[in-house]
């Protein structure tokens, strides 16, 4: 099966806190997405074992999306050649559009290896010839892909981002978003306030507003950014 | 009348230098344009007195736009209140969606004057009550008139942008801009090869052959740019 | 009379919206402080003549704050020499050891003309010999002071800082604050929602959340920060 | 036993020539200080086996703080799982409140893993559950310890830093920190002059007169720093 | 035998895409040049087996540079303690003025290994005692070698760089280096037009208009530059 | 008479400050230098009136140079036109291949003005048809002269530079700078110390030490630096 937009992320939770509101945007405008979490996100802090996996697939219900877990370790994801394999492997057998990898500059070292894991896969999942690549036979099987682009939502364990590619408007699938969410819950304390939710919903409102609008989520780009025309563009608040 | 976009250059030939190819692009898709020259940009170096305005009128037919001057003095254009209120009148007279001002980031004193001048006559057209303001009752009899975006583009007699906010694919209508530039005959030397004109397709190529297209023109933003959604964005060369 | 902090804006609502937080937590430590608006931010918006200043006299009080008024005209506030002087001369009067000016890179061209003011003024309060400047003679008659330290609040009209020298925790006086913008009831529509005070909640709510606590506002300097030691700094949500 | 600060270096000397007049200066406020050398510094230039320990113990005295190696190769220092837990395992332990780490742009490889390595060391440091992580169980027997704050002085082998976060002002403790450089006689030549040495001091020296002061040692943070009130800060030569 | 300056790249073409001009130059003026490039590109994409190594022999020989080839797998090159050493080793056997390697903000996984690992190799090699390192013994057989400067060529594969050290006129070279790029005709295809090409004759035209030459190749340098006097500079367009 | 590079500084006393190592080192050579102080530096702090021209006159001939004084204010140097065209004059005068101007992000108003100012004036300089310019008229009487490099030395009252664009090994004649200074010694209290003198001594040295060398000065360009080839660059010490 194809997909026109991948989500590369660490762990369980990571695209909806990030993009949550994007992809749920987007599946409902017809594309076909496909979460992708490098790990099952276990232990988790406060719930028996497997039980972030079905949060996690419900979670994706919610917005629209597919959802499959690669067998790495939880707190021990590293950009490694196997793994950009696993995941160069993916983009070639569901031929997205778009990938979405979490940002690096982050204090969780797994969410560091996501930037340059995702680049380094989308780069491999477009050459040929791996049949003659000794380690790198696992690639043979499938056709070589091109994406589009590849973005990257900001990470809301790392400081604010004065400077940024995008933003998205989520206003309208802002409570998709939050429903998502709730399923973590026992990783958010969702009823009674949690920290981490209240920061996540923070930056998006302040995102918003800087736009007049109620929520955003902002992306950064490695390649510029190309437009037909600049009427692309949203109004802002100012100019 | 009103236009759609309103582009502010200090002399004339700077909107087409800066971006010729996105005007075409946009009245070809039936936006009204409205090219605004802060000067005649006299003394010209190799023309007599009066045949510059004539070639910028010419220019502006090329590609779609029409043209006013207004009557500072080439070479002494600074950020004043009376030329911040000149141009906050014609936005509230023609009531743009899009303004365009020169990026202030040069080495000719005019260009660098024009980012503060647009930026606030940009925020003077969105107020009321100039009637009580003495000094600016000029903006008295015109509607307060808020637009939606304010984009730079690059000055081709500044150093490369590293970093800016988007491209604009421009390979359709490079044409109409190469002949647009051709008016000014009195300027550069089209014939024979210019230092200038090669500077600037340079410039125009080397941004486009990045996404692997033929030539693009480049904007930065003060304020982050908002999409509906990251779809918008055109595929570039590498993701 | 001296304070031991000038804060130097553009219109009133300025210094509240900015630093309204960090003015009330500082005068309840029992500093003092003198809010100095550059012009009495007339013509406002939805209240007679007069109204704005009485409001602005109002809020101060609730932040434990004096404030003055220099006679500048709204919209049309710049960085001359009059006007370094007369803030100059303020602070050569009132001998404050901090001073905050409001940041300029804004689209307010009220407020981008502060930070070159503020730090003009300065320097000039510093400076002896006054009686032979022709021109600044208005400073000949008070003694040359030098402030300790000079910042800078975050303008809420420009886009968020993902990079700023440091916030201030503002927690305890938060509600101080609004307190002091809901006197502003002709800008600002308080009961019923209105599209800058949301921003403005929304970027310290953000700010705050980044370090796990309310509300936090943040700050520039131009030169760097000095301390006794790195146990000044309280903790941060991750490290 | 517990200690307030813990500062993470590749090798012997790197904490003093750092930061080590803010050491000192913590040491002597009643700040228990722990150096970590993630190796021994072996082979050093000039000097037999079993030398610089020695030299490193007892600058490490001069200074106030205990000191401990980790038997990581000179020259070979990498940001790998094995050491993040090892690491992880001493903040465990040890449960200071301030952690600081060598910068990681810099000329010396293993300087460079240092960044990485102790970012996510404080990150495995706080989380629980380690029993569950196959490879991890060795942070199974210490209980989650979270920091309040991580700085990372400059490392004078790299570029000198136009920004910075923070200065600390170390003229008082700066003759311990010369003293305990002298220890390291077989590294440098202190006598008679040292390229190193002199680099060193002149850093200290031009960023202590950039404040008016004798010497500082400068740090830069990852998260971004927040005080109670600004006056903490103290004060500038230029405001 | 000793070389001036050695160029350290991942692949066959590398060399002479980022900075054939320059190499072509200093070989004209009397400099010896290695290129060392850490694999031999394959598989290429359409031409048998060791049809890359003779053109890139070929393309060296163009260029007046010898050229080796180290034996690590293309797609899969990292920054591992063995390479360095490998390279190291070459450092201290041919003892270069200057060094060169590929940029790392890139695209391409295997040239973001070359910059860290170029630097490590780079201090590797002036360090004595490697017989005293367990796994470093292989650099115990040659004498340590500090080179005087290492730069970093652009890669054509990045975005463009709107700041960098400083350029290189390269004009009166570039027909070698099209002469030597042309050799690689089993990857671009030169005589009808080829993506790739394009792009990298528009970022050398780019570069060199910008100062009024032809044809310009860009470096950046992580040390600052130091000239003994500023009369090295060549004039640009725009003072 | 014609000079090979003209140095335009607000006071007496900031060519020497800021760059007069390298003066030296340039009329050493047979260069001809002019020192253009925009003002005479009145009311100096502790001389009369006139002193300080005649100590400004002694300190250039002691660095080789001759020097002129334009009539500005001390305190209130604006970049307005009178001052640009009366520099383009000195520039259309002297015909100098290098201009130096004194960078604007400073705390001193003076000094910020000098670098839009100069830029100006080095554009001005090289236009023609001065004579159809109502108010420029004065440059009418001088022929076009195009510069070839224009660069900014560093203003020691502003924060360091991590980033510039070259130093310039000024070791040799540091004691030139030191005897120049010395002139001014109703400024600097020379014999028993300086807090300012300090600052700049240990500016110079700390960015001397950064290559291993005794002194250096630092330079920022607007523009691009081009070189013939790489080997002008001097060694670091650490590449």
């Amino acid at each position: 099966m194809s997909y026109d937009l991948v989500i590369i992320a660490a762990h369980p939770d990571d695209a909806e806190v990030q993009m949550g509101g994007t992809i749920a945007k987007l599946t409902a405008a017809g594309q076909r997405a496909l979460i992708v979490d490098l790990c099952d996100g276990e232990p988790a802090d406060y719930a028996p074992l497997g039980t972030r996996r079905v949060q996690a697939l419900n979670a994706a219900r919610i917005l629209g999306a597919d959802r499959i877990f690669l067998d790495r370790q939880d707190r021990f994801i590293v950009d490694d050649i196997p793994t950009r394999l696993a995941v160069a492997g993916l983009i070639r057998q569901h031929r997205p559009h778009m990938v979405f990898g979490t940002t690096g500059a982050c204090i969780h070292p797994d969410h560091m290896a996501v930037t340059p894991l995702v680049t380094a896969a989308v780069f491999y999942a477009r050459l040929k010839n791996w049949d003659r690549v000794p380690g790198g036979e696992i690639l043979a099987n499938t056709e070589p892909w091109e994406i589009q682009r590849l973005f990257f939502p900001h990470c809301k364990m790392e400081p604010a981002w004065g400077d940024f590619a995008f933003a998205v408007d989520v206003s309208d699938t802002y409570a998709l978003k939050k429903k998502a969410l709730v399923e973590y819950s026992s990783i958010f304390t969702v009823q009674t306030g949690d920290q981490l939710l209240e920061l996540y919903e923070a930056e998006d409102a302040h995102m918003g507003r800087l736009f007049g609008i109620a929520y955003a989520e902002v992306f950064k780009s490695h390649s510029p950014l190309l437009v037909s025309d600049p009427t692309v563009f949203l109004s802002g608040m100012h100019g």
